[in-house]
């Protein structure tokens, strides 16, 4: 076992001795205490922090709060949040017309570079940035939006009071590292691993309505989902 | 837009036109068509190498296969494999008995300290190493195994073939950067994002049939689900 993880392991029963937001002992301290040199204790503290097991706070590193966990299911961000107790929140960062890709013709049912909606916002859990969120949406349903839309909302509550009805959706699942505009915007750095989420969803009558591409926080977010033998 | 990002951009054009494993220009070559520096090229060709999009083939570089896409259900990374056209297969890490932490005594509803199967399997696409899989059976169901079980074949197919059939599983998907010795182990670096899976599997009668915890590697594997409406 090396000394990095000789160090990790002791640092896990320390923290599972400590509460949700208490101070982890300096690193000189635990140096000591591990009897490794400073840049051990270093890289081990780093690997607990890209898991997110501590966070960083002002000049200390505290326990971090346990990953919110995001059921995969047609419910909405909101919803899994609002589940786990925490308070969801969303930043606009883009809100445009763009031209529809190869893929957003094909996922969205449109000409290729017919206008589509891109919704482009940071999701907040208890005003931590978590996620970046960019949805891509047919302009022919939902142009009014741009009117009675208030981004910093649930975009599917808005959906749903339209009458359309959410039906299915195909979810793949991949793991990433951000770009630095995408690092920055979750005041991260381009190291910390992603979960990238990417939807499209019909409606009761097979149409599409959303086409999205998501990336959340990989030391903040974990996905679940129950699995029923359908046989 | 930074220079890394329009030869990355430049270079996903390129690789549009290319067939799966034909060459990558070389980055001198790729410098000079994008008029930038070699270490330019050389980010964006790590990017994309992390991503999947391009794989180290001896000395040179070619197109990758797509990743291999493991649908969320109750079947068995073979059957996954199979349904890609892939070739599955397995290569024994570890197999013994190990005391049931308090984790593995809840999960498997067994004592603490109880001995449990520990079965640790790098999984193979096509003889390429593309996840690292822990397998933990209650001894008490499954010791049978040591004389039967041959662990280059599906454990799912033996599991069943005891007459216990899966009725239901927790999924948890996260996403870590893998240690020295899981790195090693999938002849990749520390650098490269995985996704982590830990399932709980339960039987028909609702008893816990195993616990896993699985490393993909990120630029090899997606996950993939359809969402239904359940209400």
């Amino acid at each position: 076992m090396s000394k990095v993880h000789m160090v990790r392991s002791g640092l896990t029963e320390l923290l599972a001795g400590l509460q949700e937001g208490d101070a982890v002992p300096a690193e000189r301290d635990l140096a000591m205490r591990f009897g490794v040199a400073r840049d051990t204790v270093r890289q081990a503290l780093h690997e607990l922090l890209l898991e997110g097991r501590i966070q960083r706070r002002g000049r200390g590193t505290v326990v971090a709060k346990p990953k919110l966990t995001q059921p995969l299911s047609l419910q909405s961000y909101t919803e899994g949040a609002d589940r786990m107790g925490r308070k969801p929140g969303r930043i606009l960062v883009t809100w445009e017309d763009v031209e529809a890709t190869a893929e957003l013709s094909a996922g969205l049912d449109v000409e290729l570079g017919e206008p589509v909606m891109h919704l482009e916002r940071v999701l907040l859990a208890d005003n931590e940035r978590i996620g970046l969120e960019s949805t891509y949406l047919p302009l022919s349903r939902f142009r009014t939006f741009y009117q009675t839309f208030d981004p910093e909302t649930s975009l599917y509550a808005a959906i749903r009071a339209t009458g359309v009805r959410f039906a299915s959706a195909v979810e793949r699942i991949e793991t990433i590292l951000p770009t630095p505009r995408e690092a920055g915007l979750l005041m991260t750095t381009t190291a910390m691993p992603m979960l990238h989420l990417h939807r499209r969803s019909l409606d009761v009558h097979r149409r599409p309505i959303e086409v999205v591409r998501a990336l959340y926080r990989g030391d903040r977010v974990a996905f679940q989902t129950m699995l029923v033998d359908d046989a």
